[in-house]
């Protein structure tokens, strides 16, 4: 398999509904989709969008291989006529998105695509594995970072992520979300992010004995000695061998040690213990790092408690999101064009949290003149301005009597274009300006939002427009409802 | 970045290791690794392995390239003479595993490596990777398929897959693990997985009533026709209308339809309602397919309470795992040689769970050879042989006053050559092969071990003569241990 072709990577319904459309002659019918979620995992506050970039490559290099088209023709669901059309297929679509690295919330079109119906519809499956991949081992990330308290946060987690692309776009992901570093070789070699690694338990067994081991590891990386002190007895053998080690053969070179690490055992007892033990043979300035199954809870028990540690390396439970590890982004149809005229479209629902938001639309967010807090996001119709010179009323979608008269704000377009007719138009941010946007943008957020549990609902409104609009179409579509 | 090009996917400390080991004269020390796993996933009572072709490819492939050499030099953590070593390296090592559709225990070698310590260490990353994913998605996989009893499970995640990877290896291992089809089509066009999938909300979206969609729908595919009935109202619209769609549209060409969707709302009482309708209409030959976050205990519950549903579409909680999502296998140094004679090696920790078994060493399962069943899983040292003739006595490793004296059994060796001296020697099973044998190794194992909940722990025992060794090295490494 040539995994650089990804063309075929979707759900199959894509393709029998695109020749489907073909075959009806709306193949070329203008539609305009929403990709949105529903629910911020964890249960909290927001969301750090993250997997634009893949979107973007994926877009770019979209067509069918003779390969693609003869295993389709295979399978006699579909016509000649269509088959020649995807053989030809160019991708023409405008797409907007919010950049990497913003705070998201529920309900906000993330990502819209506009473009003729066969092609809007046939790349829901990539975007929505993108960027619902991403955004959740962002969102998770964040968690940890903030649960660090500044602390530096390692991600470690290949061996448990689920692919190889789990290990290598969520490491990616995680340093969006604030990272320090990775694990991930990969993504230094190809994703200039900052890499880290030492030693396993292994390197220790491999010697006859952990003080040698120690010993060869410190003659070997003089200036990056980091030692794991688990393999046997963190205090009764580790610690002291790594003290000896120091001694022994960092200081006749005049270095210092970098750390040890403990991956196993009570870490907040050890840490405490293992610090003082390095504190009192002269190396303070010998860090601690910790790692085994740790994740935002834990990271913030360890803390309170006193533990001694100055990184964190989190691995299955970040690289999984494992308390969480679905984000539930949706791709819906909005409006479609008839003579060039936009028609809404809405899903109905019985449940009512999945009833959709019609119409070709664009989200902003209202920022406090004087705070630079984010006050609410607003979903407005795509031809609606937002006058930052009068007062703006914002009010609750589901409880309208809920409102608040908005002054002193500035108001920004959350989506920027990405494609025009099928051409990237977009400059496209290095990884280190996305990760350093997204350090910004959450210090709009106010710390209510960014709780653990229970955060401060933020509102994501729709203007007085698009939420008439929506009851209309509520009204006329749903006249034998049951309730 | 080209994705074929997997050699980086590592941990930056296999190769801190490997230039350390080069160093200090131990790249051709001879050693031993196995994998193995802790705990299945759902507190379940076995997995099933999955990942092992994936290995294959990645050991053919594993070679670095002049940028991968480029990359290393850059961070001057690496000796010249190493990064020479990298640019020629060959892979030479043996490697055994347990087939794939096995069903597999804790603490069992599921694949062991023989070869020099650089390249045995090199490639715990991507095996660890590779294994742990696709064994956490059959394993579940299975638990779906289980719960329903007979009826098609067809996995429909890719959106809400972990990365690219996840979905694609992911429909793979579901596959094995007793999935009927996958919706993901590259899984059909690269891997003869069978694809299936018809149409979502925004068809019936794009038309100007249900009705014309369904009609549509119904011209396009007669042979092949699902509706997805849930868009609008499902028994007072989405119903009705299939049904005229199937009276209209395929009656007059001959054709019956294939099955109804249901997306949402109580399924259980829809697919009822809904069956009955079909029935009354002289459709009771079409199917209703279930779909909406389902996993294995929502199943359980739909059946038991006598929901209509024909086979189930199982989308984000099958291809996360949503409920469990890590399988911790780990990869651990048991034994190195020295002028040719092999000396075992032991990870002790203050966590018990986490003591490692040493030795070069190799699983064995015992058959009743009555009824076929597995009896129990024992692991020896490599040149042991289970003498048939005479009866075995198993012990508990942790609790060995529990005996068992097996007669009238079997023993099957569970690992197969993979490869010998970096040389693929395995007849490699296509991919309907790997799932039938699966399928009649499951048949193996006694329903008391199947349990969801509670399942009776099958037990995997040390022959005498490790457990000795074993319990030798434990109180020899472990005199200053504080309990």
């Amino acid at each position: 398999m040539d995994r650089n072709r990804l063309t075929m990577l979707t759900d199959f319904y894509e393709i029998t509904m695109a020749n489907g459309y073909f075959q009806n002659g709306l193949k070329d019918r203008i539609t305009y989709f929403d990709m949105f979620f529903r629910r911020v995992p964890d249960g909290g506050g927001f969301a750090i969008l993250a997997g634009i970039e893949q979107v973007i490559e994926y877009l770019q290099n979209l067509s069918f291989s003779d390969e693609d088209v003869a295993y389709l023709k295979s399978t006699r669901l579909f016509s000649d006529e269509f088959l020649a059309y995807l053989r030809d297929f160019r991708f023409t679509c405008d797409v907007w998105a919010i950049p990497e690295g913003t705070p998201v919330f529920p309900g906000e079109p993330i990502l819209t695509v506009r473009g003729p119906a066969i092609q809007a519809q046939f790349i829901e499956t990539m975007i929505l594995l993108s960027i619902n991949h991403q955004s959740l081992i962002a969102t998770k990330a964040n968690r940890i970072v903030r649960a660090s308290q500044g602390r530096a946060v390692m991600e470690f987690g290949s061996r448990r992520a689920q692919g190889y692309d789990g290990a290598i776009y969520g490491a990616r992901a995680a340093y969006i979300g604030g990272c320090a570093a990775t694990a991930c070789t990969i993504c230094g070699s190809e994703m200039q992010i900052p890499v880290s690694g030492t030693m396993a338990h292994s390197w220790v067994q491999m010697f006859d004995s952990e003080l040698e081991a120690f010993k060869a590891y410190a003659a070997t990386y003089p200036n990056d000695c980091v030692l794991l002190v688990d393999t046997y007895d963190t205090l009764h053998s580790g610690v002291p061998n790594a003290i000896k080690a120091f001694d022994e053969v960092l200081a006749p070179l005049g270095c210092r040690p970098k750390g040890i690490r403990i991956d196993s055992g009570d870490i907040t007892y050890l840490s405490r213990k293992a610090r003082k033990m390095l504190d009192e043979s002269g190396y303070s300035d010998c860090k601690i790092v910790a790692s085994n199954s740790l994740d935002e809870n834990i990271i913030r028990d360890m803390i309170m408690q006193g533990a001694q540690v100055d990184s964190f390396g989190v691995g299955e439970r970040l690289i999984t999101a494992a308390s969480s590890p679905v984000f539930g982004g949706v791709y819906k149809l909005v409006a479609i064009e008839n003579d060039g005229k936009i028609i809404p479209r809405i899903k109905i629902s019985e449940n009512v949290a999945k009833i959709t938001n019609p119409c070709y639309k664009t989200p902003w967010r209202l920022f406090d003149k004087e705070s630079d807090k984010a006050i609410a996001d607003v979903i407005t119709l795509h031809d609606e301005v937002i006058d930052e010179s009068k007062p703006y009323l914002l009010f609750d979608p589901e409880h309208i009597w809920k409102r608040k008269l908005v002054t002193n704000f500035y108001a920004k377009r959350l989506q920027v274009p990405l494609f025009e007719n099928g051409v990237c138009v977009y400059d496209r941010p290095s990884i280190e300006e996305i990760r350093r946007y997204c350090e910004e943008q959450l210090s709009t957020v106010w710390d209510e939002v960014k709780r653990f549990e229970n955060p401060h609902k933020y509102y994501v409104d729709l203007s007085q427009m698009l939420w008439d609009e929506k009851q209309r179409m509520l009204c006329e579509s749903s006249p034998a409802m049951d309730f």
